[in-house]
């Protein structure tokens, strides 16, 4: 089970995306907005909860001075997914991007591109796959796919 | 009293400064080590408590992906003044400084510059004296004191 | 009494959120066009007249080589809050920040983010409610809201 | 087990980081090096067979242009994590780390702050913790250690 | 002969600005999808015989994290020419010009500006002009034409 | 007459390069410091008596939050040269560079690159030999020797 | 008289309020497109002949890799006012900045805001009256408007 | 043959490992200063001439507004490679980087990596390997010795 989180209800549009990769790849999740800024216990409690109540990495997006993904990660020893989102009120997703990733030795948060909510769900679900080779078999799927979409773009380019 | 924290004990060359400009100009402080990363409950509970233990300004220095201003801030409706610290794991200061700036509508974190705690401690004392005359007068004082340096400067300069 | 400044008219848009936020927690302000470029003595006279004319806190905006908040800040000392506007003239905001938080030592800004005036009139209550348990508890009931927010947005992330 | 990869011997005290932290969680890994631009075929290889050689992550660290963990990531479906490191050809590490975390949809590269080894070394036993309760309860003793220097911070800080 | 690479077919319009600039100086060209992170080992096989198969320069567009120039680069010892795409999942083109521009020693690409597609045609007929007279010609007679649109630009000036 | 001033006695270093320039080309000049954060009033009646007492052009140079070259342009309609000051609280000059440079519509500053204080020099006499045929033939003089330089290190790179 | 030189006729539109600023102030001046890149011979024949031709100052504007400024003020010894064109082939304008701004010790380049055309106009005027009381006095003028604007702005304000 | 070219004896040290990596390809060389912006006049005929002279590439290394590679484009049809100088009066290279690199259309410049006059040399080679294949043989070569290093280091890294 994957849990997916959010700031702000304005993060939905980037981080359903990450939703949609995990319903793909035939992977629960869960979905909740909580917000490091508005609701810190509930931040707390969420990430301290997290492993017992069965949730196995977490994917958390947030914008501008985006605090959500490194308090989970400093509350739980699950792996933490960042996804830095271009919020209207980032500069250009800098601070975004720099407040995610650049976490103090000891509470990794990993981070994937600027509102790369998408790729956060394929990692989540390799991180899965690690330990199960029935996902594993699937991401091997979609490896496939992706190749096949460069050979049909090659057709697009010829006609 | 002026609350300061600090994530970590290799702060504390840049945040003495603070303890130091508060020392000046004759206001109270308390010092301590506080890490959003590796001791969020402790944070959360400092915060809430700051009030009720008569803290009237927090001033939080962290570097990095700094998180402590701005989780600190979340908690607290007291005002927190935030320092980006220049540390060892910072990417020339801008993830420290977005990551303190950047806060979220509603949660503000007043940000001095890169390594400015001694201006934390000097607007920590502008905040106390906006309701302090006493204070203000030290204040207005001090800003005496910068002019005279500039006549020593100058005394400098012509010799 | 909060004070708010900005340079230009074109700074309004942002730059009324500020009053806002003091409106929605009770708090008395003034608001006037006092350019650091266009009008160096009137600012200076703002400035240096700020405190015997009741003001205890002042929100200044400017975007680009923004000036006007540290210019206030060099003869007040009362606590001056620094908005950097993104305005038409400035390269990202990136101008408005540095020029605004970088202050040497001895004249602090107290910082907010790119175009943060609502946080601005939130600081600026945050400092009055240092010292006045009253505005305390308007703010803590104004940080009770943001939670319920966030619970409402669950309820939309679920419709 | 835990592959470490890097593009040049250079990297070595960087990347050492990572095995310390695995070592100290009792993880086994292997470390090798394997450069994108001067082995491409070896890179290829490394990564076609990664897992089945039992390999579960793949931490891969280069500087300046670094291809290497994305194009790790572009051939096995296991979670690749990458290194951003300040290298002596490196501009600040912003060429590090945009070139391994702006991964296009589809491959992802779960990345670290700059020279952020070591939580690599972290982050790839709590994939492993994902779906391994021995791995997570060394994991959250690991992370009470993290409470006990803080506490050791304040003594030091008091002293 | 020229080979056209790109990493996605959206980087097509911009692309095809260096097929333009090769059909006015009359240099044959080929073009063609090559993904690095999708079709890696097609990627490899393209570079590999690409001298064999009668080309003498290639020019790859990629953006984001944008690995095929350094990739096919670390393949051949054709001269590679990389244009970094401003495209969609790109941080303002910062990401796309510093991982092709900071390849490592020992293997270059030839970088051209962001979106720089015409320069890239161009430059492949100037390496090409470099042993060829007749190109060479026609690359001086481009020249003059460039002047002789700043006079045109001039007329349209004066009215 | 040209007025060179700067905001500490720690831009000395750099500034003097300006007086340096300006006595090779045998330019008469006077210096003080004159800060805009610490002396407000002095440095708007620097300004306001510039023309009067005879200066033509005034230099000033400032680090970080540099604001004495705009609030002297601000108050005088002399030319004012600013010259960015790499000074130790400035992050890599970028701060001290935007917020000289990027003055509002009506009151420009004539911006030199980082720590140019010998080019303020050399424009600051240019200017004067803007209308003064005498200073242009120095100038002139001054060229040639910039040429001689060249050739002798041609001198050099062939030994 | 002034000179006013861009690189292209699509930098028009930014570059004419160069002269319509001079207009204003009465200053007259002469308009051309001179391309460094394109017309290199012209360029410098444009700048080896300003002064005999009767221009005191050259206004030069351009966008991306900027050379033309620099280039113009490689040969003249007149004052050359830089304009950094946020032209459509420019990254954010840092580009048209750093290339204008960054001179080498000798050759100074009077660097404004980007985009700031009317800026460049204004402060050829101030050259002019740094040696002509006239134009001196029509420039404290021009600073009463701006300082009535302000006037204007407040009345709106309160409206 | 191949023009290597610099602005300054101070960029020797970079510039000098273009040479080098000639040397090691057997490929014949000339190296002098020519300076953009002291010795514009002598830039222009090196460029004009080049040709004729029996040059086939151009190396040009020049640090802060760099204007040399981009001048010499402008000049002659040869290919010209820049080599972006981390110089004394750069700002950490992107001054460097962006002038060299962002030329405007009609006029490419072939930009390798921040002091990357090792790859430039490399890069010379190839365009002439591009019309030779013995110098394709050479270079085919070049990069079997970049893979034995390889090896060689992971000999190390065991030991």
């Amino acid at each position: 089970m994957v849990g997916i989180i959010m700031g702000s209800i304005s993060d939905r549009k980037v981080m359903q995306e990450a939703a949609e990769a995990l319903s793909e790849l035939n992977i629960p999740y869960e979905m909740e907005i909580v917000s490091a800024h508005r609701t810190p216990e509930r931040m707390l409690e969420y990430a301290a909860t997290a492993r017992e109540r069965g949730l196995q990495v977490i994917i958390a997006g947030a914008g501008g001075a985006a605090h959500l993904p490194g308090m989970v990660a400093a509350v739980t020893s699950l792996p933490v997914i960042g996804v830095p989102v271009h919020s209207s009120n980032s500069i250009d997703g800098w601070d975004s991007i720099l407040s995610i990733l650049q976490m103090p030795s000891g509470v990794p948060v990993a981070t994937v591109a600027l509102n790369g909510a998408r790729n956060a769900g394929i990692l989540a679900a390799q991180i899965l796959g690690a330990s199960d080779s029935d996902i594993g078999n699937r991401l091997d799927e979609f490896k496939l796919n992706l190749k096949k979409k460069v050979a049909q773009m090659n057709e697009e380019l010829k006609n």
